[in-house]
């Protein structure tokens, strides 16, 4: 049930089908080294979050510039990346059913596989499952340092269940999950820097909540691309799980940087690529990219040099646009045909909708790689 | 790249890997047949969407009640429909690209193949690309009937395409697409008769202007699962595109029927199963299920069974729910492990999350269908 690669390598970018996810190479490969080259000079270990990309051939890259593996969410994401040649696989998630954790211990005869819990029940499954299958598990515990989804309480909360792993036939306690996703996109860098000093505090108090139990806490895994600067500053955080920094999005370039500018330490390097399909008025332009092709879960995209047409409304195969303020004689007029660049709003489900990633460099097609991770994460 | 199917002909529900797409087979065939019987005892031809479940075993099905065939949005779902033995396919969208043309025109060589235009240019190429493969393509004119997507102005504009379509070798004129989008979700059901009233009369003109012109009008196509009873009505359609009405989702079940009472004609069939995979606090439940496997472009989804649980914010991989006023002595509580039906907002973008539709029928999994026509839509 393939779907149809939307080009081949050699291609000119006038030739690819639409509507195709673009990753534009030169910018990609910039962003790999700024962040890789950032958290080396810090002396934190980089594992970067595969759960934008889902695919292998971008890990492979990370992995050469230093990282140390992938995390991923899911346990199919994290069969594909071993799948893939990945040697380290985090699952930074709560994976509960009995048949999913068999197939994580499975995997961990072929890879180092860690996961984390946030109760007591899930240590059993694991430990039974790794004694199985004759493999060790590193399990973190996850706590919740603000993001209020999962995770226990910061502080003392988390001692029992590490004690639970310590004690735990396969497993081995690896440290903590501290991931604070609401404080990715507050938009100064003030707010942020405030939200990860609060965020640091908790994994402080939990780590020495674990010392004080005799537990020691070999990592504390969390970041994301809005706030890593300040994880890295924060003296208590050992490993970034940052992930969109590769492609950026729509949503992360309306944070603001130190310097109170609009936030471009890295480039935006995914587009969908579209056709426009009718201009049936002087005002209206159709696109054949909607809602199958890209996600507006986080905002509608951005369309790159054609700053005068906002998308109004994505439909499931359409994509709606109107000229800002009406045609007008200083617009660029669209024709049927014409090509399209979308910024996506949110870059994880929209990769998550495609089977390839065109890679491209100036006007050629250079790359078709599988996102083999995607779907809905069984 | 096809996922694992999360289930198997024959389990039981219990079995099932979550997040997965369950159809409920007795509810679905209940509302297959009532399509059926109301479209045979109006004597309109049913002619469902299949971008909606973009499954050819749903097709099937439909066509066996009397369906003359399916319309689809993209030239891969036709080409998935035809593989999947459909004889007659409709793409009620523009398509512009030579490339796809091409790709339209060599799959007419086994199947009937219908599409729509609103532009000159792609009358010659359609045409270029019948004569080219010998053989016939019906094509109709959209007219923009009150959605403001697609499709000429109502009236005189669409008798020159008719015309041109009529001239081209290897076409035929096969009347009018007039599906008005906008109309069916408008709540009540006064004001879905007075938005297809209007929609009709500008289907009305569009004939008599064609006939005016010597131009016979086959067909006037169009309709949703919102409004059909209206387009059922009018006198001048004769064709139902309706599709959602297999599924129901959140968005089409705010309409209110003729009684003014909430509008149930069909049943939900559709859900996304879950799994709660942590239970923070006392008020807060985490489920395996988030945008990665349901879409949110309509709104979130419902807990069925479970009316106390309120969808919060779905995240990439994560359904953050809460009990509706605090967790309170009355709700039930909800335990890791424990298993949730939701019932998509929208079950369109929903659907093409999925590689699989398992159809369940009460305990048991009784069919696992391959959704091959999702996808970007290339």
């Amino acid at each position: 049930m393939t779907t149809r690669p939307p080009a081949e390598v050699g291609m000119s970018i006038e030739q690819v089908d639409t509507p195709a996810l673009i990753l534009e190479l030169d910018a990609f490969e910039k962003n790999l080294k700024r962040m890789a080259d950032e958290a080396k000079a810090a002396g934190l270990t980089l594992r970067p979050h595969s759960k934008n990309h889902k695919c292998p051939m971008i890990a492979r890259q990370q992995i050469q510039l230093g990282a140390v593996g992938v995390c991923c969410q899911k346990v199919s994401e994290a069969e594909a990346m071993v799948y893939g040649g990945v040697q380290d696989v985090y699952v930074s998630n709560e994976i509960v059913a009995k048949p999913k954790i068999e197939r994580l211990a499975a995997l961990a005869r072929h890879a180092r596989i860690s996961t984390c819990v946030d109760n007591p029940d899930s240590i059993k499954d694991l430990s039974a499952a790794a004694k199985s299958y004759g493999v060790n598990l590193k399990v973190l515990v996850e706590v919740d340092v603000g993001g209020g989804r999962c995770g226990v309480a910061p502080g003392e909360a988390a001692v029992p269940l590490a004690q639970a792993i310590q004690k735990s036939p396969g497993l081995s306690f690896g440290g903590i999950q501290a991931y604070n996703g609401s404080a990715q996109l507050l938009r100064t860098w003030d707010e942020r820097a405030k939200a990860i000093k609060e965020t640091a505090d908790k994994c402080r108090a939990t780590v020495d909540a674990l010392k004080k139990a005799g537990i020691p806490c070999e990592l504390v895994s969390g970041a994301g691309t809005g706030t890593y600067p300040h994880e890295m500053a924060s003296g208590v955080y050992n490993e970034l799980q940052v992930g969109s920094y590769i492609f950026m999005d729509v949503a992360y370039a309306k944070n603001f940087g130190k310097d109170g500018k609009p936030f471009r330490d890295f480039d935006h390097s995914l587009f969908v690529l579209c056709t426009v399909m009718s201009v049936p008025t002087d005002d209206r332009v159709i696109s054949d990219c909607g809602t199958k092709a890209i996600s507006v879960d986080s905002g509608m995209p951005l369309v790159r040099d054609f700053p005068e047409l906002e998308v109004l409304k994505m439909a499931d195969e359409h994509g709606r646009m109107v000229f800002k303020g009406g045609q007008k004689a200083s617009n660029r007029k669209a024709s049927v045909g014409d090509r399209l660049y979308y910024i996506p709003g949110h870059c994880d489900p929209t990769v998550n909708m495609h089977e390839w990633i065109v890679g491209t460099r100036k006007d050629r097609v250079e790359a078709v790689w599988p996102v083999t991770a995607r779907g809905p994460g069984n």
